[in-house]
């Protein structure tokens, strides 16, 4: 896994690099939301003038799809990741992908969010939702899978399960917050043992 | 339970009500966001002029407020009508509140939609933040309750189990459509009995 994203190629002023224009950025289109946030916004969040902020950035859009890019690459390693195990079950791989996921949510939890907020307002929004629809797509596939191995119920229908599988993880975005004595991993294993052995006592 | 909304004292011209006002405000404010749809907005959206529509609406805010209401009275009553069954163990009222919960998303989908999106900018928000935290805070000691009594397992901590089970009932609101084949009673049954009995097949 990839706990720390890419480092990206320094630019700029002195104290600042592309990434930290990019975090900060994030953090005010989640706290004020994308399409109320200004390139002057975000110019006066690092305490830059609007043409400086230019130097860095060439529009608000460069900073969303970077942003948004980098939420999708980590779910998509984790889906083909999974796909690619032949030696495991289905139902492994699957609960493999849940773990995967919690994982990249926990250690890219402002670009995910983002991304989750996503709903299509331009064409970058719209390739963003589309690679979000092939993910989807690509679980629910993993889960008929494991369905049809005879590992998981058969009374639910595989995209349904799929879909509250990941409405769970997704969920986590409105709570989770790193650095706390719940680590990533604690809650990996927590979500996956709740969807896959339920609140039950065994 | 409740399905449709209380009806409402029809007031204003011929054609418009409170309660369609209301809807199609609501509608505005989760396409659009809150914060960026204006009194002459929601006026355009019902074909009326900026100055008819506060025939109806003294502000965009009593319409939040109406919509937060509608969705937070829905809930309490269901966490309420849950903590009096005292016949039932706490886990068949846990199971209960899950379900109604499930529910009561369904009928009033748009107007819990917006709760959930609520951050906190106004006072509006935060009374209805506060409220939220009233049930969440009640879910938790239900959920605490159906451990102690032993029904629920007890190697994941209380809080937690309440933030996944509750996050996964919001988590409907990105994908459920009522109206379609799925009803709100069968989403209802399979939430709980993933979230109780797990994916594994028994």
């Amino acid at each position: 896994m990839d706990d720390a994203p890419a480092p990206r190629p320094r630019r700029g002023r002195p104290g600042y690099d592309q990434e930290t224009v990019l975090r900060r950025a994030v953090e005010l289109f989640n706290r004020q939301g994308y399409d109320a946030t200004s390139i002057g916004d975000i110019a006066q969040e690092l305490g830059l003038t609007k043409s400086a902020i230019y130097h860095h950035v060439a529009s608000k859009e460069e900073l969303l799809g970077a942003a948004l890019d980098e939420a999708l690459e980590g779910l998509t390693r984790a889906v083909a990741t999974a796909a690619e195990d032949r030696q495991a079950s289905a139902a492994q791989r699957l609960r493999a992908t849940v773990e995967e996921s919690v994982r990249i949510l926990a250690a890219h939890l402002p670009a995910v969010t983002l991304l989750l907020r996503v709903r299509g307002n331009s064409a970058v929004e719209l390739a963003a939702l589309e690679r979000r629809r092939q993910i989807d797509e690509a679980l629910a596939v993993l889960v008929q899978e494991a369905v049809a191995e005879g590992a998981l119920r058969d009374d639910v229908p595989p995209d349904l399960i799929s879909r509250l599988l990941f409405g769970t993880v997704n969920s986590l975005v409105e709570w989770y917050r790193p650095g706390g004595p719940l680590t990533p991993d604690a809650l990996a294993a927590t979500v996956s043992a709740l969807a896959f052995e339920g609140l039950r006592r065994p």
